[in-house]
């Protein structure tokens, strides 16, 4: 990571795994060499907001003919931490829980699931994708034993603030949240909301606002 | 809506639920005024920020002790086409599927479940929420017999193209994908991916920029 890292505006971080995935996309498509103009196309920011975005990460050494794509994928998956190869725990092993094990793109992205949780016999002790779904009860114990970097939480809205305290306490760093609530939290835990009714209400925007230009 | 309205940047678009949450919550703590530095504060945008971005919609009328907060909650509902209670069906009866069929926070918002779709005899027939899941097979006639608004793709990435351009040719114009696949789609259709390991790359990255001022 270059060394005249500034603080980032949150705006620029939530378009980095965006870049991320597009650069991987033309990796893919054996593409080495990208200019700001043609990344701008595709990604609807301008040319000159990528220019600063990157500048934020001292700027990706872009050489009047463009970017070299594999760089610049690599560097934003260190950027973004990926390379750290972060492992996950999933509490609440109900339908949502039980989707985002299944979710290849966390695997693909260097996040591995090393543990589900839930508090229903009957699911306990069953596997998905390959992982136990264990007692609640054992969080602690299983914390202690294994290096859990990031907590996903889909438990009920009701248990998710207790469920999170547990694991700050634990000393896990990140929650994923998927249940709408704002969690209370010391200050060393990071947490990231996600909101699927917010998505739906930008869709329902852009549907009214279609054209606009 | 206001007759002011110009285009409006899709960062200020992406604020718009966020504001209308917030909204909400001041509402059901009975609080009827906020001065645009409190809701900047609780918001993490500046108060510059939050005047601009209303002034897309006319403003809002802050008459210098602040927002009325009913007002602001209802109008900013009605920028987001809540109001028009758009009807949705989801494609793909999964875990996914179901664990968003169940999302209380849809129906909340304004949005109505109106059908289920699966290919998976086992699923076929079933009630998820108090909706059934029907073949995929009888997608057209349902939805030539019935208001459909907006469909939520959860089906496998290898049937996703597929099944968008099925719901399109039906006049859907609206479509929330969780496929992780870019669709072409002719332009009449407004798309709105949702990536989950977007989320999870940003947690990762906040995780380790945690406390940079």
């Amino acid at each position: 990571m270059s060394d005249c890292e500034k603080k980032v505006p949150e705006v620029v971080i939530k378009r980095l795994p965006r870049y991320y995935r597009y650069l991987g996309e033309l990796l893919n498509q054996n593409i080495t060499r990208i200019s700001s103009n043609a990344l701008s196309e595709k990604m609807n920011v301008t040319a000159s907001q990528i220019r600063q975005d990157f500048n934020y990460f001292g700027g990706f050494g872009q050489q009047g003919y463009g970017y070299n794509v594999e760089h610049l994928f690599n560097e934003m998956g260190e950027i973004l931490g990926l390379h750290d190869h972060d492992t996950m725990i999933i509490v609440g092993a109900g339908n949502l829980g039980r989707a985002l094990a299944n979710h290849n793109a966390f695997e693909k992205r260097g996040f591995k699931l090393v543990g589900m949780f839930d508090n229903d016999k009957k699911t306990i002790g069953s596997t998905v994708n390959g992982v136990k779904v264990m007692p609640v009860d054992e969080l602690e114990t299983f914390i202690k034993e294994n290096r859990v970097d990031i907590g996903i939480l889909t438990v009920p809205k009701s248990a998710v603030q207790e469920t999170a305290e547990r694991l700050a306490k634990c000393g896990i760093k990140g929650l994923l949240n998927f249940s709408y609530t704002e969690l209370e939290l010391p200050d060393e835990v990071t947490v990231e909301n996600v909101h699927f009714s917010d998505s739906l209400m930008i869709l329902s925007y852009n549907i009214r606002h279609r054209g606009e230009e």
